[in-house]
């Protein structure tokens, strides 16, 4: 049988992205979309995002988070951080059943005071923090299979941990000098109306922004702190490209004692061998964002310093999909019991077929 | 029972979306993936095309025909011009069953003669031209159905033709005066190593080529005059944009008689109306490269000269897509009674399900 | 002696690129820069704009139209249409001696109906627009000389202007079927904020706009009415692609006799021979945009349809260049009595020098 | 007097950058272009580089260094490594008031075993190596201005040792730890043939590529242990964008003791408060390519991590200003006695005249 699901804030980047992974999940059935731009009366979807034209006949409804959950078993968010914080108190409460996958960085932190620390304002939902489960289901899956509140992992920070948390798992890391210079195509800054977006101001430049300043550090030392059990420091920069989609993150990691390059590769192979979306690049090939766009996967490349006291570890994923949206299905499946990879490797299924057992009804 | 595809070029730009579509057909296995870059031995599809890894366990072959015949009722053949018409017959004559969608132009004119003056070779399979369908499923469905060779169109004619034809059909066109003002982006261009094709080349850059003289125009005049009866001339200039998907088409059309505005939407609403990738815009809105970017659709939208005299027509289509690959497959939809949209509405399957019956099996 | 010069408007794209070439040209002074995006008190130059930080010591005021005009000779007008008009009347009056180059659209064309009925707003200085010069230089040179006010023309009515205009004269030029097909460079959409222009939305496509109902349309008919002495109706299309400078305009001209392409070619070589910054290409080249960005040139390419009764003609200019900023000092060198190239061949003065006696002080 | 100038390799990147700085320089004279490229006999300059069309009526010959040598002061060597070192030796024997400024690799090195190290090729000059000026202005001026050969430094290195070196020179930087994470624009892999470099293939796509493997990490440390007189180990990952031009580096700077944030800034400060192209931006704002792109600027941003023990240093240049062809002209200026920034500040005059008494004559 079909799962109910909805997206609240459809029209973003993100929503958009899911629902067009949705729309061929096939165990699926969207009963709720809505947006906030969306004033009045619903409006056919295909209206609103014209490239959904001639799909589907679904409306996009002025945002009613109740109405939604009336729909719906699982909800996904897409809005700004500050707004989740608002809704999802109320209607899960409203409906027992209801389970929620939350994209912004609203239940990402599990103290309130880092979050307000990160983001500039209150947090008005405390008590919630604690039980929302952070959604990295290659190091998390447990908690998410049960969780009602499952908190999606930042862009930035997914690219980061997958490459830099079977280092701290394994004690391999120093407490201090991570560093992650990660680079980002530009819907990793939203569909938002600001001059520093336009076309003619982000084509041809590359920019520096938040320079160790960004709101995803935080999640990042607090997964890297729950996975190894003491505190880990990083510097972060992230930087704006001119491109679509993607996250290139160069990770470089002080080793606390040498490694040879084979046993650096050992070790991640180990722990993602058997994960379906993360790939593991042969010795001397790095990751590409053009290999990893459109969809869920997170290719890693590592090296190993002259010394062997320094990994160099390369993560590429697409920012709206193991940074965003696919990740929030990866998520939902496990939630549902539904195959991992289904609706996620639309692209592959053959092969999915045999390693993930993917039927498709 | 699933079909026995293959594919031969399949590391061409045409040949990886090919791929990527059948990897998700619902109703194929694909037994054949050839290459001429592939030498001696077969490799690893991962291996040669990276965004493929950890996908299905297939393998890239050097170029074999006849190993590609013997496995396959299907075979795609990805080439450049010239090539094909020396394998086809040869293929063809060996196995009864099986049949072939050709992605160059060696079968889409029906005289050897118009060959030979467009592409500037010598035709080295005449005897076969008659029998191939020209592979435009919205006008030339039942000689698709049931032919042998099927000649997928070039990915301008494609564009010139869904926007031109209506008119045409309906003798509402002159038989002087239509001009076709295109545009491409640079994947249209194939994957070949030229100067001109650099990243520092096309980037910032825009510029016409092979102006009023370009390979596709034979196969635009052929059709037109196929389908109207009468000949009827045409002014086409192709230009390159720096973007890599996207074919946008801007044809001027002389009209025999004077048209009201609705009366022209009428002409395409009603010609259009049933078929699953023709997207007719609302009034005053007009198609963009990026809503049929990764789809097999072709958005058309529909202005009138103040006087009533000349029809505006603006087409969008994804050259690899309705211009290449995603055509090819909607072909071979047709010449294997399979639903015509399965496999290219993927990311649509709820609308398509209720309008085309197509069933996941 | 230095001219003294002023920019009202130096933070848009086109006042930008002003201050560029003025602050390299040998015989300007720049005596004024005003911003409606500086408030209450001046601003250094380099704060405002980063990339010139470290060249002059200019400031940027808050917008002072009367302080600017009593500082300087010349004064750019870099303002959105609907503006300067209200501008222009006071400041002209207010010194006798100051001269005015508006890059807007308020005096371009010489009926104030014409006006109201291209931007939708009534006309405040209707008194002024026959004594306004439109500031082509190929074609009113002697007009832009001795006028206080030169309307500097849009960037769509440049290209299509200078490519079609010699036929216009000529008496080549049908009263009807004329066409042209414009692709555009964002920077031509200035640096407005909206949802359409920012970098995700424009990146990766292509779209036309306003088709056949652009307001530079009105410019076009009534200069190629002013130099022909009749009718000249014309369809415009105009396309938005996904580069930062550049107009690329291709012309269909359906002839009122027939012609060879020699004689084509002659006639806008005879005509553009001695022009500075016009370049007719070798037949079967074409222009490139590229070619143009950064400049004040025009390439023009020609082509003859086999028929003789259709010229093809093709056009690139820097939508910032000849299509604005560079068109405007060109102006005001005319209208100086300074060398007509004087600033705007910087990477060319070898070949300058010679042929249009630029002597550098 | 004017200086006589050729440019051995025009048609490359580099060396049409030059050539664009050159034409407009007021005090040299262009007396030999030559290119590979060319065969037999001289091509006017406007046909085999479009954008130069209509401006000086200059030739480029089929190479021809003997000649060159026989015309000019001052060569400017654009050529792929290798092919340097076979030429100089001769010219510089032939004509003893020779001077030649080299854009390759080949004589950047002191050592012949590291140059044979980090280009896999033997050098054939090595006695030249010791006597050539590393042309990094800011840091070698004096060298540079008497020395015959000037290697001009490598872009990637002229990004980081503008941005590390003010630490190692203030014994700073630790001997271990520095790393030096660039990304950089199309252009800096030149104009070369490779599939990797389509647009098709670097569009939308960013990666990695030579980790911690780059030839011109040997230039770094042997320039880092000149200025500092002990050794400097580094990490250095480039990066490929899709923009044309651009090179930004991110420096993460072990301290060897602590500083303030203002203590880091006053380094800097002090030490290129005199330089004409190095811009220390305000505290809290970060470069941009853009601001650099076109010109020979370097902008540098400052920021101090929270321990005060790891400096994050952002450095922007232009690969072909000042990562080639402006850096050239600075060193000739230097060599040749022309105030340093003559021909470099074109847009800047009114600043550069102030400040470095440039006169144009």
């Amino acid at each position: 049988m079909k799962r109910t699901v909805g997206i609240i804030g459809v029209t973003g980047y993100s929503g958009q992205e899911l629902l067009k992974i949705l729309l061929s999940h096939p165990m699926v059935s969207i009963e709720y979309l809505g947006a906030r731009s969306v004033k009045n009366r619903p409006r056919p979807m295909g209206e609103v995002l014209p490239q959904f034209r001639g799909a589907a006949s679904l409306s996009i409804h002025p945002l009613n988070a109740e109405d939604a959950a009336r729909r719906c078993e699982i909800l996904f968010l897409c809005l700004p951080h500050g707004v989740a914080m608002g809704i999802v108190p109320r209607i899960i409460k409203k409906r027992k059943e209801l389970r929620v996958i939350d994209l912004s960085g609203d239940f990402r932190l599990r103290s309130a005071g880092s979050y307000e620390q990160a983001y500039r304002i209150r947090h008005r939902s405390p008590a919630l923090l604690k039980g929302a489960a952070y959604g990295l289901p290659e190091w998390r899956r447990e908690a998410i299979r049960s969780a009602r509140i499952v908190a999606n992992p930042g862009c930035y920070a997914t690219a980061a941990l997958l490459g830099a948390v079977p280092l701290a798992k394994a004690g391999l890391l120093k407490g201090q000098g991570l560093i992650v210079d990660a680079k980002s195509g530009v819907t990793g800054a939203g569909r938002s109306l600001k001059e520093e977006l336009l076309f003619t101001e982000v084509n041809e430049d590359l920019r520096a922004y938040r320079v160790n300043a960004h709101q995803h550090m935080p999640e990042m030392e607090q997964e890297l702190r729950r996975v190894s059990g003491r505190s880990i420091r990083l510097t972060f920069v992230p930087h704006l490209v001119p491109l679509n989609r993607g996250i290139y993150a160069t990770i470089y990691a002080p080793l606390a004692r040498r490694l040879t390059e084979a046993r650096l590769r050992a070790i991640y192979e180990r722990r993602y061998g058997g994960e379906p979306f993360i790939r593991i690049l042969p010795a001397g090939t790095w990751p590409e964002v053009k290999s990893v766009a459109g969809t869920n996967f997170c290719d890693i490349g590592l090296r190993l310093d002259p010394k062997g006291n320094q990994a160099i570890i390369l993560v590429a994923i697409d920012n709206l999909g193991k940074g965003a949206a696919g990740q929030a299905v990866q998520n939902m499946n496990l939630m549902c019991g539904i195959p991992e990879a289904a609706g996620l490797l639309a692209c592959h299924p053959r092969g999915s077929e045999d390693r993930f057992s993917l039927s498709r009804e």
